[in-house]
């Protein structure tokens, strides 16, 4: 006998994890698709070097990476932005530009395994390549937007994004004379919510070599996100000394946000930079009102060459990236009615006597189901309830059409414990009826 | 530079391809739903012992298997039903009995590439174990059934399912006396498309050592397949001498199928036996109508033990396995309708002067978005249609929205080059008729 075991940082999905995230996945393909997002789909293995880069380092031990066994070096995908440069350059005579695609796969990373972090997990990232201007950029925004709201049912106070610029914070250092440290003021800036003020200040000053400076770059990066952005963004050009075209386009992109009536949904957040080189416009992240510990679940930027290792083709695009197990866990914690329903059906037909009732019932199921009712029937002849409740219980399906030997159809409700008589003309009616009422939990 | 390519046997999905596979994926999900099975997955790398069993032995050359970071020996996932075993040994207690899933995700094979044979592709499987009946038999079928009138919009003669039994041909051979041959029997008779009649005569003379008992094997599994189902299993209990469970099993099923009403797409066909040892019960293949080089395109069978290497459970099963890649490719061959559309948008808005028709553009595309309308908008003020008509061309957007500097809006229907004057509140209706004219495509 074989253990039935996952290797560690990896796991199973089963059905109550499985359907509410496939009903997510579908949302979000729904509403990429209405932005003109095209899905596209990369192997999951690929040429090292091709992954890679020439370099490597970093990088390097976090993924799984081997011979095959034709001698090739391959590795599995770490991310979905480097296949998808390469997919830029191979496929882009027959790719339109601007050209916008949308990828929801898994990814494998060998890090340690902690606590909502794994080895296996899904990226969701959508991005506009081949335009740099504030349309591209309020358009990648309004579908995080459209995303979020439909996620939390309109109710635009369950969620936040934090929009900056990286040329803003450059353009202040340029003020402050220390633009040339950049690189290591980032990343210490980007580590304020996690080692916090004192210590971010004292690397500062190390790094500056001037605790004056380190104070003002400090004071920059925290701006108060609760006042308006117009705001926000005049003081931040207060602090650099003057307008730029940073600035400019962060305000253009606000304009065209107001036009579309969702800018209150957005705060100017300086404290965004985002830890990657790869940033060159833009920087956001997302918030959940109601699970601030759970950190940012919607992140992205302005890059200003996505696939320069592959082709000379300059390719500027903006894109974001949703977290998707982050997302779920997130909603599983906020009771989201997104996550309600596990059911595998509606309804489940059970029978005492199949042999007589079958015709029947499967008569009835293909009613059900012509209405897109999920419709299952239990495959012996019922004895005890209990096993016909065990059945439904464990697949959360709320509804038993119940057939008993005396040739009576009852539909029973597993919520409430009611239950009526139906004669098979009433069936499909009194199913849609407690679907959609005030219980209904239809997928 | 780094040249992006993509492994030998491995590919990319482009929009053209990705489109339909995933309306084809979403279809078949929501008809596994409307039969009550639940979505599952696993991980895509487990141990090797997990996946091979403890022999291994010639799945062992086709597999991508390594050693990863942490010394453990590991591959990737070949197929969806031994992770199904696993997983079901694994989460037995959370999960039903009896338990219907389905598992659509990729599977990864080492072997060598040819047409139509890749390293990576999709399977699409689906079985109910715990249960070993003719109404979950008939369940099986009838959910083939409903996919495949689906996929074909209701024309039943597009498709035909070839079903059999393996104890039925079993029995022919105890009632031959060569029971004991079984193994090498059912191979070369599985070879008898491939190799022809002459050539399986002789092979088969050779197992069992008897020209007659050869004869009377090969007319065994000839029968016509166009005959009534019912007739060809009386010739078969002729043939065999008695009636058998194998039979009655058959016979029960056919009579469910005749209730559902589905019975003609049927046919009793036992020249398929199926190459693995695995099946113990009934045994289907399904061909199409026009594209019978394409050999089955969804196949499975009834097994007796699911999970015998991970638990002493006893799972008898029956389930089945679409062949999505080959399904795609047939689809294509026919022109299938379920494929034309490869559209990334139904319509694309398009304005001479973005600045100042942008608020009025974003207005129309969010009416068209709740009504359901995919809705791209083109980020550049356009100078020269054809950039426009390029970019709708690439991603087969049918309309296009322009707003010229004179405020005017035209409707263009890029597939009959027609065009009309439209006013906002026209806009919708406009739309909508376009795409749901007699040109419709709309996804």
């Amino acid at each position: 006998m074989i253990e039935p075991v996952v290797l560690k940082g990896f796991r199973d999905s089963v059905p109550s994890q499985e359907i509410p995230k496939r009903r997510l996945i579908t949302k979000l393909e729904g509403i990429f698709s209405l932005y003109g997002f095209s899905p596209i789909d990369t192997p999951a293995l690929e040429y090292t070097n091709v992954l890679l880069g020439k370099g490597g380092g970093e990088t390097d031990k976090q993924i799984f990476r081997f011979e095959d066994n034709g001698g090739r070096d391959v590795a599995l995908r770490f991310d979905l932005t480097v296949p998808f440069a390469r997919f830029v350059a191979l496929h882009g005579s027959e790719l339109s530009r601007p050209f916008k695609r949308y990828h929801i796969n898994k990814v494998w990373r060998g890090e340690n395994p902690q606590k909502g972090r794994y080895r296996e997990f899904y990226q969701c990232d959508f991005d506009i390549v081949g335009v740099d201007n504030e349309y591209a950029d309020s358009e990648i925004l309004s579908t995080m937007d459209f995303c979020f709201r439909t996620i939390f049912s309109s109710d635009s106070s369950a969620y936040r994004f934090h929009i900056s610029h990286r040329g803003l914070f450059n353009e202040f250092l340029d003020s402050l004379e220390v633009r040339d440290k950049s690189v290591e003021i980032l990343r210490t800036v980007d580590k304020l919510r996690k080692i916090g003020r004192d210590e971010v200040l004292r690397l500062l000053s190390e790094e500056t070599g001037s605790q004056d400076k380190a104070e003002k770059i400090l004071s920059f990066i925290s701006c108060d996100t609760s006042r308006p952005f117009l705001e926000n963004l005049e003081y931040l050009e207060g602090l650099i000394g003057h307008e730029s075209e940073s600035s400019e386009r962060l305000r253009a992109i606000y304009a065209l946000l107001e036009q579309e009536g969702i800018a209150s949904s957005f705060s100017l957040d300086s404290s965004i930079t985002r830890g990657l080189d790869y940033y060159t416009g833009i920087v956001y992240e997302t918030f959940l009102t109601g699970a601030p510990s759970i950190g940012s679940v919607c992140s992205g930027g302005r890059y200003n060459n996505l696939a320069s290792l592959y082709t000379k083709e300059s390719l500027p695009g903006v894109g974001s990236s949703i977290g998707l197990d982050r997302l779920l866990a997130a909603l599983e914690d906020l009771h989201s009615p997104l996550l309600e329903s596990r059911s595998s059906a509606d309804v489940l037909i059970a029978s005492e006597d199949k042999a007589s009732s079958y015709e029947e019932d499967v008569r009835i199921a293909g009613r059900l189901r012509q209405e897109g009712i999920r419709c299952d029937i239990y495959p012996f002849n019922v004895k005890k309830m209990k096993a016909v409740y065990d059945y439904s219980g464990k697949n959360s399906i709320p509804l038993i059409l119940f057939h008993n030997w005396k040739k009576e159809r009852m539909l029973k409700d597993t919520r409430d414990q009611s239950s009526q008589t139906v004669t098979e003309e009433e069936t499909v009616i009194a199913v849609r009826n407690k679907l959609s009422g005030p219980a209904g939990i239809q997928a």
